[in-house]
């Protein structure tokens, strides 16, 4: 399998650490998505959508949007699961998923705050605030819905929700929002970051990251 | 079973089009958005993210997030079925719903506009073309991802991404988008209304729509 990536891209990295914890093998393709290679038009030719993650599987098929990679991956390689089987647990964690998947996620990518500097002459520091406020809202939301007693978010393993709610944190680390407010996301990224196969899905450990 | 929901809400238009489909009866309780409903003290005690579609089961159980529904409902409820048993299909229609529910509708939430108003001052027209912009994007990628040759998106049912393509197109009516670069989803639109189940799932056909 071939994995488009960006190092930073935080939807990659979910699909990443989904790869890693299920022992997928992957060859990484670097998309440089500040140079713009997404508007080539031999990507746009793989993913009309412009965007990564994109998973190409042997066959040739070519698998987008990051959630539905690990669903298709939670079907082809069911162990470790990314959902429960319990399907009113399953919407939990989904719901909580789809937290930072809906709710965070869209309104700060790349794209987006390209649009506040086009159209609203965004500063830097406005598009900063732009982005801390969605990250604190919806992470007030989810702290909320995280089980209190558990090391990841649902359980004793990890699922969607530690994937997602790991990759939004090392965004809102990189974009200095204060997480002291919220205690059990932060006991999340801390066990999935001890866990190796998401400490190797880490923006830092990728081939296309910048030399430290 | 309860479904908190918004006439105008394209969320939880998906989700009650998916109760109709599968013949699950429920209450519609009226949020208000506009009104601000959604940040009351009860509303953000069944759901902290103060949104809706939100479904109360029987049992008191809470399910946010509408595509996480669905998901539920699928899984309790799987006739008719809102994504295909085939992994490699069900992936592929996943991708098609998540178009709308990830890259467009999350970008264009009321709360999103809202910030873009305070923040930046956007003028009814700023908002209006910002809306207009992602849906173009969005809409021009789906187009090419839908099946040519089917009723609805990926076949002769109605699935997840008829649902999530309806319910955008009826926000791109609105707000006066030009829909004539789309006609695999003007196709899919035509299907679903006239499909009962979703024709009854409409806005304007909901208790908390204004009369006609």
């Amino acid at each position: 399998m071939k994995l488009y990536s960006y190092w930073r891209s935080t939807t990659s990295y979910r699909v990443r650490a989904a790869l890693n914890l299920k022992g997928v093998a992957y060859d990484t393709v670097p998309v440089d998505l500040v140079g713009g290679d997404q508007r080539s038009a031999d990507f746009l030719a793989l993913n009309p959508s412009g965007g990564v993650p994109a998973l190409v599987l042997e066959d040739g098929t070519v698998l987008t949007q990051s959630l539905a990679i690990i669903d298709y991956l939670d079907a082809n390689y069911p162990d470790p699961p990314m959902l429960p089987g319990d399907a009113a647990q399953r919407a939990r964690v989904l719901a909580a998923a789809l937290i930072t998947a809906m709710d965070i996620h869209p309104v700060n990518n790349l794209k987006v705050i390209g649009q506040l500097k086009a159209r609203f002459s965004a500063t830097p520091e406005q598009a900063q605030d732009w982005m801390c406020h969605w990250m604190a809202e919806g992470f007030a939301a989810l702290e909320q819905q995280l089980d209190p007693d558990t090391e990841f978010a649902f359980g004793d393993t990890p699922g969607m929700a530690d994937l997602c709610t790991t990759a939004q944190v090392y965004n809102a680390r990189r974009w200095g929002l204060d997480l002291t407010p919220y205690p059990h996301i932060r006991r999340v990224e801390a066990a999935c970051l001890a866990h190796p196969a998401i400490a190797a899905a880490h923006p830092d450990r990728q081939p296309d990251a910048p030399p430290t």
